[in-house]
């Protein structure tokens, strides 16, 4: 293990407004910062088109991985300081793995593109895969890593993959608590200014507490760990499933899908070139093609397309760049037969209905305990009591039971806001607005 | 109406570290803040013993009075912005509502004393109705608020009595989100540092909305609501129901009661003279007696109390002082028939049980709709929807209901830390500690 | 004056993590914050390069705008309940100047493009001439303002353009403590994580008094504006100067300046188009190319420009989108003399001076009083006494005069790092490298 | 040592609001909080007076002994990870010194009594010379230091005294930056919510570098440095210097005073008992004596003092529990000469001048370069160059310079505020207060 000789002998800083000092101690972490697959992530938003609807919300992946990072440094100093493992098997913390976890935890992000979400429902691509390749690839972020091993990285990567052999490190990164669940809820609060999602944050370090088949919390902060829950579903249900902002994710996926349906067309002369997009379009992009792109490169094209000749294209490119949402209402399977009455309408009100409207179902579990045969099944959080034996967490708080299982959210129904049009002014479509109203109460569809 | 012609040419401001400025307009108010009776509220801690425990925490009830004032502030002011009346009877906010708020929400703390709850249990005061006598009757507070009017002091008792005829008046100052709980929540996160009780104030503020029968909420303030219930939940269950705390309250109830044996007795000749507790040892208190009482003569006397001939009283009073609290284990129903078991036990440990054991039962409703049947129904929220039909809170937000009309909290047995002494020491009672202890398991009362 | 028919039934807010709501309650402010020409600001970084440094601080200049309008918006309200006029020419605040000071305040900063201040320098625009081009151009802002009146935009740009007869109007735009001023310091310290930057804003406020001749300060808030100074101060030496944000725009520069002569030159054979940057570099442009341009733009560009032909172009590109900055040392009027000898050794280690050394002087008036002479004088600022007497700040202030007049701040001088590689592999440079370091000590140049 | 013997297996922590946790992981440190010496600071407030004026600052000196230890625990854990002593005598760091700073933090404060700084001036006590009593006399407290060796509590004490051998350890617990200072000048401006007081304090930890002769700062912390030493200018001119304070200590001050010479006067025949301060009026008491004494002790009999027979210290006890300040002017060295008259206008109207006015003069020498022959010489702060060299702050600082050796503060005359009355209803005194008034402009006193 060459990673402690790399130590610095003074310790490095970086000032973070929501961890205080980000702390370096380390030249491979050090050198792995400053890669250009890591300085790219500054140029990606942590929250996409949220930051539309939250105007404070603009920062970059780059802070949250750092974030992460600094999050792993203090649980392992936590973990070593009081629960350092003394004989092999003891389910206690092996100091050996620091380097592993605040490796993938600074990393675990690098695959990122911009607004994340949407690029890969238009593109295809996977942001964990090309994470993984960044890693294992030829980047400099690979050979970084190799100063510790030439296995390193796939250690690393593995980590990531959930596939590492240490339970206790695979959920440091990937649980229902890990660094990086916990940095971006503070982060995302932080910066959209939504105090409910903060957290008790040095109490849900203290209370972490090693055992053999991974990280469990002390009893005695299980306190600590309902608000955890409660404030990460508060912040799903009024920040990241905002109704603003699921609706700019519809302009957005709705512009790319026009943009490659044109580009496709052998018919479309494009008065435009987007270069850098080209691989996607073609199916066929390099991991060098990815890292190429970021959330500018996206919006200067956008801004070409404001000129382009397709009025579809043209309308939504001006949609997004100047935050002219659709407006949206809640519907459920009951309702849900209303909708082709809708788009009926909104094609008549001269709306192509295909690309000015959409539904979105966003729903979150806010707990569940683990349920093996679901598809992605939620790892569930143990507790430990004084004498070491573990308890699930919903066993003990009524809390906890009492959301487990039950999903939140709901279902929307995208539609342009003209529609809600209702003075006099637009005397030739009233007909159509008013039959359309009708079917509305409450911003939710009715029969 | 002679309010308004006290208003001041020039605002003033108190800094505030929770709302940042406390704005006084009016010279009735700043004449009120300087009443006796108002500086009295700066000798009573906000929290009791819970500052022995929460370090943080040891502000009065004198800044949580200014708080509760300028949250009532600043609801008229937005009342009045969005919401005023147009004819009688609308249900709009009447902005000649706004004295008898703010004098109501500054005075609605006047009447308690030091460690209230656990003063009121061994005296039988009832800190409620002191605050009407304080506005009533022949106080400096009286006399000030009688330069609106006459009646003045009866419509602002009668608020505090829940029996003022405007339902958004009474609801302001007394219901489950009421300027005296939203300003507590806050001003006690703030100063214990437990930031999952921070809501998000002005928010909540913004989406009150007068009805005719009170303050509801808009819908889109739904999951503002819920974080506020469930942040108060978690500074029940994390703060305010502390093992610790409610030890120390032990201790302190205790005390009193064994000072007050002691001062019953005619055997017993007392070393001190308790002057200003006299009267309520003798069960005969004026307003004035009730008045010169705050957290320091209590000290002042357990001071005194550390050199008494009673060794209980003295131990008593030393572990107080000292911050020497009892410990507790968890029990329920199907063990509580251990715990004649447990004292029989601490009796033959050299304990004197009556005094050094006891059971606490904490539990907090985290919301309830309204059950006019049950004693102390809890007030319902309303929710107010886009075309003004109300619909209560449970109904919509899944979270709410899922908590809804559960208790939450715990019933605990305290008992002297020495019983759980396990080192050689103390031989003598080993036999007695070890069959004490066969009795627990994870800090809980086993069969 | 239609500004107030305007007015909305219901406020509305934009949560803003420094101010906590942001309250819109018209709709021509609505309106305005709706036009592309603001949106456009949420793609221009309210502070450049500096964010490269403070990761944290990735805010745009749009969040600032608001900011701007919520501090105006509660100044007039402080100005209009403590100091309405009574009769014309009192002095007092005159509410009818309240549409001006807001639409002000939020439009102040319209003009502003990507890297402003580099791409000023290099494409000789001005953002203050574009902000009153937007304001009374062809443009959806001007659209809006006309709703008030045919001379209302001209109005609002003659505040930016300090020509607005009323100076308190003017001084709350543009003065030593104004709004623009107060909100980034705020905003700028929340981002990066410096609560040196922090001022205790109510109290700011507070305090502000209007006379006939401005905004005064009451004496009483003094020490107020000697926190504000000094924290301005403290946030230009340690966060607007920092000698990495200097060296990063020194790349930006010399990146745009090569492009630009890569453009000019007729042998080059460009193999990028940078289409929306060619109005500029052919000095031709129009208001629709500029508002085109955003931070995402410029860096598109880069992107491309990593795969330049030119070696300079690509790795100057390269430099600035991967973070490498320059290394700097300080410098004197005794040391310059220096310069030359270090800029031949850099060019004998092969890299070229001309593209890559240059000197960068940032120096800071933290406070002087009115010197009219001077090229932009600055406003002093005036304490108002109890009898209405005004006394300028540095008159009074021990703290402000010991600092007035003198300009803080340095000289650098930057180079590659590679010039101070110490370690025995670049042996080839060894003798220039070590050449180099013999002039430099404690990061400063010497003799 | 047996200090590392004592390390706890598990470290706990205490919620502290200023710095998150609290970190003890030493039996000893543990045992030292639970003594009844450290306990009884709960019943100290911070800031005495202060907490009348700023009713946010209601803390204890508990949390703040609190608070310099953590702050000691970090700087060490710094010190130990980037600068470890290799040879005796390097100037390194050793962290064998890491007991003593640590206790020395926790216990510096032990010896303060209630409302200090006027305690002593009545009583002439000293609490630094009873806090080195505490440490080294018969007391729980030394006690448990002695468990760590017989010289131990000797050494804490020494460190106190400034004579400990080690410069490094003395200057961490009392110097211009020690943790003292730092920690409650954090404190008490989150609890006034006067932002101006915070500093950057990760930084100003990061930055301390260990020399030979002591704690220098890091030329790139220098910045860290001015804002700290500007921020702590600004809470003594804002916060500790407030007139309003000093006014409730002149009343606090003469009150003690009246209350001494009633019970030194044989005439008087005393209607109370002030049992626990007889021993401080008869100059002879005990340190349990000492130990017995609290805020709460004081406004007890304050309590009984309003019902004394003597009108002076009745209505001087009134006017402190109730909070009616004197009022004050500022005068200087020219306008001392109308004191007297001031005072013989005063005692026309009716108002003992001897114990209704006062004056009192506070100033803040801001910092200074160290002066061995002054009385009290400040230390003074070195910045350590890259290359080790050592140069003093204000040399490199023009804001430190600007500032240095300047007292900054004002001399304030006291009186009863009912000589201000303007209006007509004080018909029979208005010719006095005319003539009084006469002498005053601006809140200045005028010849």
């Amino acid at each position: 293990m060459t990673f402690i000789t790399e130590n610095l002998a003074k310790e490095k800083s970086f000032r973070d407004p929501i961890h205080g000092s980000i702390v370096v101690d380390n030249q491979i972490i050090l050198d792995l910062i400053n890669t250009p697959e890591m300085q790219r992530l500054r140029r990606v938003k942590q929250l996409g088109t949220t930051s539309l609807v939250f105007h404070g919300a603009e920062h970059s992946r780059f802070g949250h991985s750092l974030g992460a990072y600094e999050l792993a440094r203090r649980i392992c100093n936590h973990l070593q300081r009081n629960y350092p493992t003394q004989t092999p098997g003891d389910g206690l913390w092996d100091e050996h793995e620091r380097p592993v976890v605040l490796c993938a935890a600074l990393l675990h992000d690098l695959g990122h593109g911009p607004y994340s979400h949407t690029f890969e429902h238009i593109f295809n691509t996977d942001h964990e895969q090309i994470t993984r390749q960044i890693i294992t690839g030829s980047t400099h972020v690979n050979q970084i890593l190799r100063r510790v091993s030439p296995t390193f990285p796939d250690q690393v990567a593995s980590v990531i993959d959930h596939t590492y052999p240490n339970p206790q490190v695979v959920q440091l990164i990937s649980s229902q608590v890990d660094v990086d669940r916990i940095d971006y809820l503070q982060r995302d609060a932080y910066y959209t200014g939504a105090n409910y999602g903060l957290v008790d944050l040095d109490r849900l370090l203290e209370v972490m507490h090693p055992y053999a088949g991974g990280i469990a919390f002390e009893m005695s902060g299980m306190h600590a760990i309902e608000d955890y829950i409660v404030s990460r579903l508060q912040m799903y249900l009024q920040v990241y499933f905002h109704p603003v902002t699921r609706s700019l994710e519809v302009i957005l996926d709705h512009l790319l899908m026009r943009a490659r349906e044109l580009y496709e067309d052998p018919q479309v002369q494009t008065s435009f070139e987007p270069e850098l997009l080209r691989p996607f379009f073609n199916n066929d992009f390099t991991l060098d093609d990815y890292l190429a792109l970021d959330d500018g490169v996206l919006t200067t094209y956008f801004q070409h397309w404001t000129h382009a000749n397709d009025p579809i294209l043209r309308d939504l490119a001006n949609r997004f760049l100047n935050r002219q949402p659709l407006k949206s209402v809640v519907y459920d399977d009951t309702t849900a037969s209303v909708l082709p009455v809708l788009r009926q309408l909104i094609d008549e009100a001269g709306f192509d209905s295909h690309y000015y409207t959409d539904t979105n179902a966003s729903y979150k579990l806010p707990y569940d305990t683990y349920r093996p045969l679901e598809t992605n099944p939620q790892t569930q959080i143990e507790l430990i009591q004084p004498n070491g034996e573990l308890v699930e967490l919903s066993t003990q708080s009524r809390l906890v039971q009492s959301v487990s299982g039950h999903k939140q959210g709901d279902m929307r129904f995208f539609f342009p806001k003209e529609l809600l049009t209702t003075d006099n002014q637009g005397e030739l479509f009233d007909p159509i607005y008013t039959a359309f109203q009708a079917h509305l109460q409450n911003n939710t569809i009715i029969k």
